[in-house]
């Protein structure tokens, strides 16, 4: 169901089968709902996909996000069918509530320590949008980067969660995944230096060869195709229908 | 120690006996360290208190709190004597660190939905800090506060963590005892409506009543005269001590 088209304003609500899987509302291209569906594909829990055209949002969808966000998670099996809201507490509760291949470590400070991390990891987001929108806020870009390579280097893993990636990892890839968009819209300023940054170099090589990265992957290309028709007003939600 | 003078820049390090006792970097004006107060108290965790000038900050607060911002929670019993940020990651790795007197639930989906109402809290943080900066903002701390009438209507329960205060209440305690800087700011607009927010009225008059409430607890005229000597530029950190 993850390439069905977006539901928009007027949308009847999407008909699933009453086969108790979770159903998780996102839109293609979201990289907090991405986080959701790497959590997910991670642990490999079944689940349906409501895709959501976020400029003309369903009427409906208040019942499931408050806040008219996604990622939003309805736990279809539990009594009342709540839905959760915000990727991190999501992630966290797949994590906890389905056992199987774990993704935070058990350990309360390493856990306290990824979490911390993943606040910090706010420089990165932060920049991000800025750079989208206001052309400007590259160099914080990579100024909050340098935490990330110093981490890894300071863990001495490839990745954050060890030798296979963790919850860190799925939490920050959606970004790493998109770093194409940041060239298209500075295209003169990118400069991305391997140098200054090894090991995330070879981080996002390692994390675009992970089983769960690919099971929910769009490329530079498609990233870039979707930026574009956003920018113009026009988003193309369904450029992967 | 939490009445300690505030340490500011030239100050040596402070010196604390080597009893491996866990050290929180704190003001005791700010709501974020305040948690981290409340979450140990509630814990009956001993631990030293380093009160920080947040004006002129001392040069060896970096190497505790990457970002210069407290809470900091010092874990001297750990290899390399580590240093966590973050209130809400404190507070959280206090409580799956140390058994006694659980604060978070442990059904994973009572442990989401208290998170996602402490994410939701952010309408009240954010509004407060408008209101004291602008001046602005008042309707929207009582729109935010609906949800919190309402969450506590939902649960049939005095606190949100129950019979007895857990992880939620003490998270949101710190704003409400600050409800008084809001009248002192806006004297004229304050309108607390004990029609609008009747759980919540009482809930602030119970809580009041709290013993772990009452271990960190400052008056409305404390709060005001702190806030008043800050917004005149020169922060009386050192009221209580």
């Amino acid at each position: 169901m993850s390439s069905s088209k977006h539901l928009g304003k007027g949308s009847p609500r999407p008909v699933l089968p009453e086969d108790g899987l979770l159903r998780l509302f996102s839109m293609r291209f979201c990289p907090y709902a991405q986080r959701a569906h790497l959590a997910l594909n991670a642990k490999k829990v079944p689940y349906h996909t409501v895709n959501i055209n976020l400029t003309e949002k369903p009427e409906w969808l208040v019942e499931f996000s408050p806040l008219l966000k996604v990622p939003a998670l309805q736990l279809v099996g539990e009594k009342g069918q709540p839905a959760l809201i915000e990727s991190l507490v999501i992630a966290e509760y797949l994590d906890e509530k389905y056992p199987q291949n774990p993704l935070l470590p058990k350990d309360p400070l390493k856990r306290a320590q990824d979490k911390i991390l993943l606040e910090r990891f706010s420089g990165i987001t932060n920049a991000f949008m800025k750079i989208l929108m206001q052309g400007t806020g590259l160099d914080d870009y990579w100024v909050a980067l340098d935490i990330f390579e110093q981490e890894l280097t300071k863990r001495g893993t490839p990745f954050f969660g060890g030798d296979k990636p963790g919850f860190v990892d799925y939490m920050i890839w959606p970004w790493f995944e998109r770093l194409s968009v940041i060239e298209l819209k500075l295209p003169q300023e990118y400069n991305f230096d391997e140098k200054r940054f090894p090991k995330i170099t070879k981080y996002i090589a390692d994390l675009k060869e992970d089983s769960v990265v690919k099971s929910f992957y769009a490329t530079p290309e498609q990233h870039n195709e979707f930026w574009r028709t956003r920018k113009s007003g026009n988003a193309n939600y369904d450029l992967l229908a």
